[in-house]
């Protein structure tokens, strides 16, 4: 049986997709079309979304569940009008937070993705910036000014990584690969040597790290078993000689990757 | 008065956080220190948990509030032995979920920022190779692969903006900067011309333009505050001379740009 998932907001929604995912996930039986239903910020738009959470109970057959983080009150009550489910966040939550804070609510739209202050933002586009300029080790001079450099063998995933630590969380995250001439000199490339404090390594299972690479140079030497398990194999003896702290990536999300690192090595988020 | 605020998870943290940041920006009288505890996937890890919160409660003279999603609902019950005020996640909604849904909750940890499968995983990683490849009109020859090509004078926020749509929806989108050259023709640039349905404007106030130029070459003719005017002006003018849809990103964060452009050309998420 389908049943349709909305997830309202009166901002990005952002907040929303991610609660009410987390929430579906756990009925693994059930399929859910989702469909996300951002900036719904006036009675009007709130009455078309009615209109629209009653034509998916009519299509289904069943009670649509709505995820919503509105907080516009007046909104709110109009949205409830439908015949979904709801799981109203602010509604079910903020009372109760008033109550323990003895503070009332400034009742703000759309506060947790937009731009909390110029600062903030100032500070992640110039992460993003960072990270895209000390990719892969194109300019290694600028190391001084990284919170961060991950290091790793070829499509281990240190680009993705060093980009969400920077749009997430403002972190300057530089990035360099340890290539085949790194690893049979057998010492820490030089660039790194002066930054050791800073380097974190990722390593990757070697039959995925193949897998990935062939989608990239397909039947190459690059991609082969024997090439892949020899780099990752070197790469980690490398990580433990020169103790440097490490994460296997394979199993992990890009967000996993990244909130791990945080908490191994204690760099504080830049940004909320 | 300051209070604590944690942010507790057995997976990322990164739904407690945004839950909670959405919640707390309510109150915007009271200071908050905000602590993220992710991987709180055990009950001795638990146990310190509960040690943290009560130390920050003696600290503060008042009970920290504490927005969690754990799955586990030992995990859970062990947390709330503290002194915190629990905004619990899925405490509240999973019980009356399961009831609405006829289908019990398989209590699966960490599933809305894990890699939900290899396929959507290798989507995301292949868009944000896709947008350094395609970043800042360095090529044009991939444009046919790309599912939107964002335009805009320099430092108008398509770098960003398409790296968050690749990240977060797996998005394959490439952005091609609009410069003085290209205005001068009054044409659009030829490499653009047979992909004009993909096309997506972004522009800005030409104030805070020259504020950001600035930071990247200060007192450069490229910032001053004459260049930026007219190369607003022209670059509006071309967007309603080529009906390329845009927007003005000045006030909007990067994933309230991304929303709305997705909201806006109703390009669907490739990844959730």
């Amino acid at each position: 049986m389908k049943r349709t998932a909305f997830f309202i907001s009166d901002g990005t929604g952002i907040t929303a997709e991610a609660l009410g995912q987390s929430l579906l996930a756990q009925f693994e039986k059930i399929e859910f079309e989702r469909i996300t239903l951002p900036y719904t910020d006036s009675l009007e738009k709130a009455r078309s979304v009615v209109e629209r959470i009653n034509r998916a109970a009519e299509v289904d057959g069943c009670k649509p569940i709505i995820f919503d983080t509105i907080v516009n009150s007046e909104i709110r009550v109009e949205i409830r009008k439908s015949t979904g489910y709801m799981i109203d966040i602010f509604g079910t939550f903020l009372e109760p937070l008033e109550q323990e804070l003895g503070s009332k609510s400034t009742y703000t739209v759309g506060k947790s993705h937009s731009i909390a202050s110029k600062a903030s933002y100032d500070r992640r586009i110039e992460a993003i910036n960072f990270a895209l300029d000390n990719d892969d080790g194109a300019r290694t001079r600028h190391y001084s000014d990284a919170e961060i450099i991950l290091v790793g063998v070829s499509r281990s995933g240190k680009t993705p990584t060093c980009i969400y630590l920077a749009l997430q969380y403002g972190i300057k995250a530089a990035n360099f690969p340890i290539t085949e001439d790194e690893i049979l000199d057998q010492r820490l490339p030089e660039a790194l040597r002066t930054h050791r404090e800073k380097l974190f390594g990722l390593t990757i299972d070697p039959e995925r790290l193949a897998v990935i690479r062939n989608e990239r140079k397909p039947n190459s030497r690059y991609c082969s078993i024997q090439q892949c398990n020899y780099e990752v194999e070197e790469v980690q003896l490398m990580y433990k000689r020169e103790r440097i702290p490490f994460l296997n990536s394979t199993d992990y999300s890009v967000e996993e990757i990244s909130t791990r690192i945080l908490m191994m090595t204690g760099i504080e988020r830049k940004v909320r």
